[in-house]
């Protein structure tokens, strides 16, 4: 049992599997780690908020929209970039990008399905950054959840391309005025676009990917400011973009936008801490991906520059800090973004 | 002398250099071949059109807008992303898709300026296309415009996600409403993100870039139609893209669109007729890139499937048909594009 677990959660919490069956957890004694939590599952619903049944609906819908927004047979003469890209975007992901972004357009005043097309924007760009990333001459990565990466199923050609083709169908998807309800006026799209642009590039994931990439193998440790930076641009970023897209369709004011991206930062870097403790404490197998590749990599890892402990002791320091942004909102209508800051520090993939 | 050049133009047409040195013709005997060009030039102004000097300034104007929309010391730790994609946006492009959104823009009833931010992101949307199209499991070019490729430069992870980030960068800055006057409206700023992305994605060039690829080195030839939908998709598409939301933001009714759309997609495979000519006929010095490179690669292209004076006669066609499209615009107004296409055709680089 790691320690990590342990401080925040009962043993049988930490067992089963499915990784989401305990969310919420059943007993009220297994509360006393989310207080605020408690209060907006239990003090405002009749029964508690159900994440993981939340989170079942949500992919399915994000799922469906994303098999339909690339259609088999588009073209005449080649299908081959659009089944590498459906390959790829359809290879299992957990949706989280899409589902923050529906919860907090719901939450800015919205309707879920308003926040649609943005949502699957955002998980176009998430997997575009890993069929990148996991190019032979980047992270050289043969498996992601638990398939082939899509050099390996098709080709580096085919891989790079249809990446391209991904990063400006999300472009494509998020500006599509007639995707939208007539109350999501113009300039608010043009705005999401500029999130979206943001976060992919130079202030985001490609210059994340890029930093990671040199800062990997290096004589020295790279300092703690700089792994920061790294997360705050490679994974950050997306999310951060998600919540605030999400939020922006769904009529948010500035304030609620600020908050919401407070959020978002820190369960960003959340992510990533945990990811970097998964890879260090779990089977190639439970990840569906090659484990204990950082180590083998002399990547630094916030595991490596601050041991195990620390990490986990940073996680829930995150964990306090994105759920202090929500409070001021509606707790009712707060509880799936509490929920899934809960999902990202817990999960076991 | 080739007979596509002696076919369309006087013999001391072809000699001179620059390029740019012989618009306009300057005896009314050269104009045998342009009547709608020698109306539009002679018969609307005073002096005829100077398309030389209309170049070099509307180029002057975009290179200084590229430059600055790339700053040099943005990030506390690392500018490589940042030197990478300046250098490749920097390498002295003739800024075609630019210049074609900006003379768009004022056929159309704008002003240049006002397309300046998508002029600019045509442009990076074209260098992004050609560092990715350079790389090593790509075409494998070591050299362009005269200079080392980036990834020659700098190295592989560099040029792919400056390439990333350049695409990015593109839709950020072609999205910021802030950028435009107030003239232009919001809805305008969505259809041209969506044209920007169409033209890049599986409509477009990286669509056009992957049928490429899977068609070089094939026993069999590849026939005319798929050759057709190559270039259409690989560099119809962005310059149509140049045009069309130049025209947009210039406030051109539907009916001009479509016009502009037509000559763009005339001119585009036009471009792509004379680049194959281009590469057969001249030498890696004249061209600053790898000449012959196509005959040593088979790659299909349309001297080797319809021969030297058939793609000449072609590359007449296609003139004649974007200028067609023109038909209909003030003369004066539609000075640029006429010349544009003419330079388009005649270019000796």
């Amino acid at each position: 049992m790691s320690s990590f677990s342990s401080h925040f959660l009962p043993t049988q919490f930490l067992v089963s599997k499915p990784h989401l069956s305990q969310f919420p957890p059943t007993s009220p004694a297994l509360y006393r780690r989310f207080p605020r939590l408690v209060m907006s599952a239990q003090s405002t619903t009749a029964t508690p908020f159900d994440i993981k049944q939340y989170m079942i609906e949500k992919a399915a819908m994000v799922n469906q929209a994303l098999d339909s927004a690339i259609p088999a047979k588009a073209f005449p003469q080649s299908n081959l970039l659009h089944e590498a890209m459906h390959y790829s975007l359809m290879a299992g992901g957990k949706r989280i990008r899409p589902i923050l972004c529906l919860a907090a357009c719901k939450l800015a005043g919205g309707l879920e399905p308003w926040a649609l097309p943005v949502a699957l924007a955002t998980e176009m760009i998430h997997t575009m950054s890993l069929m990148h990333d996991d190019l032979p001459f980047m992270d050289n990565d043969d498996l992601r959840r638990g398939k082939l990466t899509c050099h390996k199923a098709f080709d580096e050609p085919t891989a790079l391309l249809a990446g391209d083709a991904l990063l400006s169908l999300a472009f494509k998807t998020a500006s599509n005025l007639s995707s939208y309800p007539v109350d999501v006026s113009p300039d608010r799209i043009a705005r999401i676009v500029g999130e979206l642009a943001r976060c992919s590039g130079t202030e985001g994931v490609a210059e994340g990917q890029l930093v990671d990439i040199k800062s990997t193998g290096l004589s020295e440790p790279v300092p703690l400011d700089k792994l920061e930076y790294i997360h705050l641009h490679k994974t950050s970023a997306l999310l951060e973009a998600a919540v605030v897209t999400g939020a922006i369709i769904g009529g948010g004011s500035d304030e609620q936008i600020d908050r919401l991206r407070g959020y978002a930062r820190s369960i960003g870097l959340l992510f990533q801490v945990v990811d970097d403790i998964l890879d260090l404490t779990k089977s190639s197998e439970e990840l569906g991906k090659t484990a204990g590749k950082d180590l083998a990599s002399d990547k630094t890892t916030y595991p490596k520059l601050i041991g195990l402990d620390k990490s986990r002791e940073f996680a829930e320091e995150l964990l306090g800090q994105a759920k202090e942004q929500l409070n001021g909102f509606d707790s009712e209508s707060a509880a799936p973004l509490v929920y899934l800051a809960n999902y990202i520090a817990y999960r076991q993939i």
